[in-house]
């Protein structure tokens, strides 16, 4: 159980899957894989109930128990996530026909529940680098607070007839919005632009999210996700077909993805390649991170595969959930470099908010870089198992 | 000799100091010292001597041979830099009244001559710095050209009685300055600004050091040290004292400095320390960066002392030199970085110009972090050796 803990989308609160047929005589086939999907079916409608029962009551602090909605939205997306990456991997295994119509519904839902919650956290971790830029102290649990933990996600009475106002709550208490005090004026400027910019663009998110839960599109992937949790549509030979192919398909995609990467620039610390386009009069977010976001999805993927194989007790390979954690702050700094970036375009801003923004994204860019050494230094000690 | 080339200040041009009676019977005495300080005050003498012959045929490449003003005048200010260097350390081996007189005056000299120097070193850096943040390719050796050799400091003709012209050349052309035409608006604009307000301050660094060429107080300089050259004023008891303690004093307060660094913060790459007060409300340079200055200043001492019990000759400890040249380029992307700074809040700038600013500072301040962590490991494996 210590181990479980160090998962950061949280321990599992869901039923693990019984040691089927699929893993007592041998290798694991399709009968593990069905367990896994119903394990995750089910987990997704507990989450789903906890979200109807608690999604008017929040109390915005993240901090809650099982009751939080902010919890409950995340196990949603975690149970989404890991029967769309199941599909995906061990597609062969399953009816094709209902594979291919629900695995984009699952990534549509997996998207449009994540955008709310990656605005909040963005926001807190512009306002914190700001802070920190500045010289403010900071409490350690506020700064050290996952941006996880301080989502205020609540796409709220989900299905339940119910529908939330689109007012996204502040951020919650758990990790206090840092007061701008004793910020220079550029900085507190930047920083009021920020939140302008995002909280309205998470403001957006919210109402899509809530329109969705409450679409007949939703209500369709949820009767689907229901049925999987009795019946999982395998393929006819899936009995007798073997998971490890499949597995290991997926763990070459990683290794393969993980070669082209430039790991050897990255484990010099310093090498100043993350802001190398930082004024680039290209606007597109930066190319160079593109490999990075692939081999984080393909980390997921590889990972979740090993939960089909080995069950989700089995203990977490912590190597393999530092050099995730690694990816996700990747994808985290680029995109509030981007941000920052963005916000430095908008019209008639004064030039010292400009320039806090520009101290900002090259702060950002090299979070990206700090955080693509992190990957390198735990990639080098890891040994991908075979699963 | 092979060692003496990675000597950052160049290989010296002068006679290096007979094996003297001061390291012949034993431990080096005030002799060894005397030695050193005929021999560097001849160097002075031979460089002024240089500058005097070719100050006025100046090509501003930089890239010549000792006939080149701009090695003569870095000459001049290494010739400076050990005699006012040995006069402090070894200072009771001094006649007291004479050291007290002379050494203000050599850092008079020596402040005076090192500025222009600094002024085109910093706006190579920078306007460097704004094309690589830019994406732009440039030519290897360009890139890697030490300031030191691209400087175009020109102090002609000096104490020869003719004036050269107040306007220092362009950058040299061993190092091309870096056209603008692949930069985005803002950037280019940066490096517009950072190029009028650094070629004016260097312009005014030069008639500074020009005029302090012509001055009365610069020959009476002159004629100290060419005294220095054939008589050095010991203390009457040098000759009998050794020199080991006041080098060991030197090291001590060299090695007293590092402890007091924060090194194990310095030797976890990416740490963050150095953009803290980025933004700070303070306007003042980095108050953490001034103990990495003190000891760059500690270390300088620490070698021209091994120098004196040692001998020019001797081979230069390569990690010595190393973690000098960390400190060399903390000072340089300290001193830019806050150029950076100041030209962010010239009045009435455009917003993308200080974007650009902001993202200069920031990667200045990394490129501080970046020669903090250099020096943390050039450190560890430094057995700073007993003189």
């Amino acid at each position: 159980m210590a181990q479980r803990h160090l998962d950061p989308t949280g321990p599992p609160a869901g039923p693990s899957p019984a040691p089927g047929s699929g893993r007592a005589g041998g290798a694991p086939t399709g009968d593990a894989l069905a367990d896994y999907l119903r394990a995750q079916a089910t987990e997704f409608l507990r989450a789903l109930r906890l979200h109807r029962e608690t999604g008017g009551s929040s109390n915005g602090t993240g901090a809650g128990g099982p009751e939080d909605p902010v919890d409950a939205a995340r196990a949603l997306r975690r149970a989404v996530r890991r029967i769309s990456g199941s599909l995906h991997t061990f597609r062969p295994l399953l009816d094709a026909d209902w594979s291919e119509s629900v695995r984009p519904e699952l990534a549509w839902l997996s998207g449009t529940l994540a955008m709310e919650h990656a605005y909040a956290a963005r926001l807190e971790r512009l306002l914190l680098a700001l802070h920190r830029l500045s010289g403010a102290v900071f409490p350690a649990q506020a700064v050290g607070a996952s941006p996880a933990a301080a989502s205020a996600v609540s796409v709220r009475a989900a299905g339940a007839g119910r529908t939330g106002t689109a007012e996204p709550g502040g951020l919650p208490a758990a990790a206090p919005a840092p007061d701008r005090g004793n910020l220079t004026v550029g900085a507190a400027k930047a920083g009021a632009l920020l939140e302008r910019q995002l909280t309205l663009a998470r403001t957006r998110a919210h109402s899509t999210a809530l329109q969705a839960l409450g679409s007949s599109r939703f209500h369709a992937v949820a009767d689907t996700v229901a049925l999987l949790a009795s019946d999982v549509p395998l393929a006819p030979t899936a009995t007798t077909t073997g998971l490890h192919p499949l597995a290991t398909a997926a763990r070459e995609r990683l290794t393969d993805a993980v070669t082209a990467l430039p790991l050897i620039t990255a484990g010099h610390p310093y090498n100043a390649e993350a802001l190398i386009h930082g004024l680039s009069p290209d606007p597109a977010p930066h190319p160079q991170d593109a490999p990075w976001h692939q081999v984080r999805l393909l980390l997921r993927l590889h990972r979740y595969a090993r939960e089909v194989l080995d069950g989700t007790d089995a203990p977490v390979d912590v190597r393999l959930l530092a050099a995730g954690q690694a990816l996700d702050r990747h994808r985290d700094a680029s995109e509030a470099a981007a941000a920052a970036a963005q916000a430095a375009r908008t019209p008639r801003i004064a030039p010292a908010t400009a320039y806090a923004l520009g101290v900002l994204h090259a702060d950002q860019r090299h979070e990206v870089e700090a955080a693509r050494f992190a990957f390198q230094q735990s990639w080098q000690k890891q040994a991908v198992g075979t699963p």
